[in-house]
């Protein structure tokens, strides 16, 4: 029985470089040895005190229908905590919660775009943005960011793609994944300015902003004339610790806000009070408890950035921030697959192959800091031990 | 700033109705006395055993991301469930685990219909249906049921709009919610035979299979060559009162299930895993803990027989399973939309008017029957002492 075209164009090119982390996951559940430094899990779990809130909430009879555009609560703790971070006065009616920032990044394409409109994303990507894009019906139309400038996109390549595609709207992610490069000032007015020129929506992912480890997180919403036509996408996953417990937010113009809690009305209709309860009592524990789930990541990007200086081979993108560093080793003449299947094969230690975050990653590795450090430190230096080899 | 025609359009009519709901919910905010019989929640909270368990899990570690279609535990237990319901073997690969059963219907009709194509709905409908599909993307083309037909759908009608619109689907709910009606084998095997004489797929709304008063609930995955082209609705909202958990599902073949768990990539991310534990331990509870979270249900809809057979200007639609009886006001001369003002208005009774779930519908009331039996009995005799009044 046939099924629409949207649905089996989502992935057209299949894993897209993902065979590694499915090879490691069935070597990992065959009981082998393997350091897994693939996706964007911390090596902890959620705090027990987030949950003991949840729980207390669920057993108080937080178990109905939940508001769907998100308990006043919770709306208005996101709403203080943007109007702190960016300086841009947020209400409650900017806010709308989601079933974490996966649930966000589609509404807002369903939002901005019609089918078969252009919506504009930056090569390197995380992994889920082209199929979210087309599974929202939209055209995924990426723009390069080079290697050589660091991985900061182009203003002007932007405004190109913009015109030649006619593009509703562009999503950025920053501090970046599969990067870890954070968008500098220049290059996010650069980008308000071409959204401006082009009446683009810029749809922000900032899901990585508790983990800047240099300079400071810009919000683009925060630029001037950006708040409205700016949809910021946000999440307690990393932040927090609360991957598994899907929950995230929409901050953007109140009449956008309004469409898009009706569009979740009959897309998901909410997400679980208890959890929401959770999200409000992770909040209130305020920029010291954010700053202890960021800690490790940033010791783990220093390791990473000392070990990598006491060799020449591999060369490691300037991380500013995000729980990843992003390794170019073009030097040893084989792609980051072929790196990365061997790097498997010959240490049992996975990570992902750049060409997984697109064409302009080709050439690099991205490893998640997600082990500890000793852990990661010995991976680490194997790694690097094999770059050598390969450029022999 | 400009947002997509498509969320613009999701629901064009407005709150299509449901004003007296929102003024119910205002008042009871405002402390006034309200007897709320409105939507489809139990009097009841989730059990304290299922949220032990969902804590139990939490606490465990069951906290980072869960596997996307949803746990091997759960998919098996739900297949089970289904095999065991309906006599139609199911396995893990036709399970996907969704965001509630919303998050369900959205799903099925992105895989099954392109932009701008048909999809066929039963009117009257769950409130949601007509959104669901335009949000979707699809055209949302209505087939009436009627009244004088007991609400049961006429095969030859569907038939006719499959034809004129070239509908790539029909989407229909048995129990039904708003009029509490269980299709008749004969309906649904004559639905099955237009969705196999027009090539569609058949999206079936099953979340109140437990809830079944007359007769037995039948799936039409189980009729002969419905299970390649059926996608069943599930959820355990309302058999096992964990409306708020936002967890339910999608069964039908098993490649349509690969590309609607590859969809779930790219619009929730899946499903907390402790929610899923919760899941897997409410489902082993069995039959004997389904039916008594549906006996209060029965049990009121036999008293609401009961007074509506005490009087003769208010008739009830013969009701056989769900939440909710229609009682059919047609004889007071004003519509039910005039009707649930004013009861809310003179008695602070508030229900559903018939014409928030379509035209078919108009002139009835629907009554959900989710408070303690007493309030309940007082609540309808003071509904049927109005009609009373009126009809004159």
């Amino acid at each position: 029985m046939e099924l629409s075209q949207r649905i089996r164009n989502i992935t057209p090119g299949g894993s897209d470089g993902w065979e590694v982390f499915y090879r490691a996951r069935a070597m990992v559940a065959a009981g082998e040895p393997v350091i897994e430094l693939t996706i964007g899990e911390h090596d902890i779990g959620t705090d027990p005190a987030i949950l003991d809130a949840m729980c207390a909430a669920a057993r108080a009879g937080h178990t109905g229908y939940a508001a769907v555009p998100g308990t006043p609560e919770l709306r208005d703790a996101v709403a203080e905590r943007l109007t702190a971070r960016t300086g841009v006065k947020t209400a409650r009616e900017n806010v709308l919660i989601t079933t974490g920032g996966q649930a966000a990044l589609f509404a807002a394409h369903i939002a901005v775009a019609d089918p078969g409109e252009a919506a504009l994303f930056i090569d390197p990507y995380y992994t889920t943005y082209p199929g979210t894009i087309r599974g929202a019906g939209a055209r995924a139309v990426p723009v390069a960011a080079h290697a050589e400038d660091g991985f900061q996109p182009r203003p002007e390549e932007i405004a190109a793609a913009a015109r030649r595609h006619g593009a509703r709207s562009l999503l950025i992610n920053t501090p970046n994944n599969p990067t870890g490069v954070v968008y500098s000032r220049q290059t996010l007015e650069g980008i308000a300015e071409v959204a401006r020129a082009h009446d683009m929506w810029l749809i922000s992912d900032e899901v990585y902003d508790t983990q800047v480890w240099e300079g400071a997180h810009i919000s683009p919403r925060a630029l001037p004339d950006m708040a409205a036509r700016t949809l910021v996408v946000g999440s307690m996953s990393k932040s927090h610790a609360m991957t598994g417990s899907r929950i995230g937010w929409l901050v953007g113009p109140a009449e956008a806000i309004a469409h898009l809690a009706n569009l979740s009305t009959h897309t998901t209709y909410g997400v679980p009070g208890y959890i929401q309860d959770a999200a409000v009592f992770a909040l209130r524990q305020g920029e010291a408890f954010e700053e202890k789930i960021a800690a490790p990541f940033r010791r783990r990007r220093d390791l990473a950035a000392r070990l990598v200086a006491g060799q020449s081979t591999v060369r490691m993108v300037p991380a500013a921030g995000a729980m990843y560093v992003m390794l170019d080793i073009r030097a040893t003449g084989i792609s980051g697959r072929d790196f990365a299947e061997r790097l498997l094969d010959e240490e049992r230690i996975a990570v992902m192959p750049g060409e997984s975050f697109g064409a302009a990653a080709a050439g690099h590795l991205r490893v998640a800091l997600t082990r500890p450090d000793e852990e990661l430190a010995d991976a680490l230096a194997r790694l690097l031990a094999l770059a050598e080899r390969l450029a022999g």
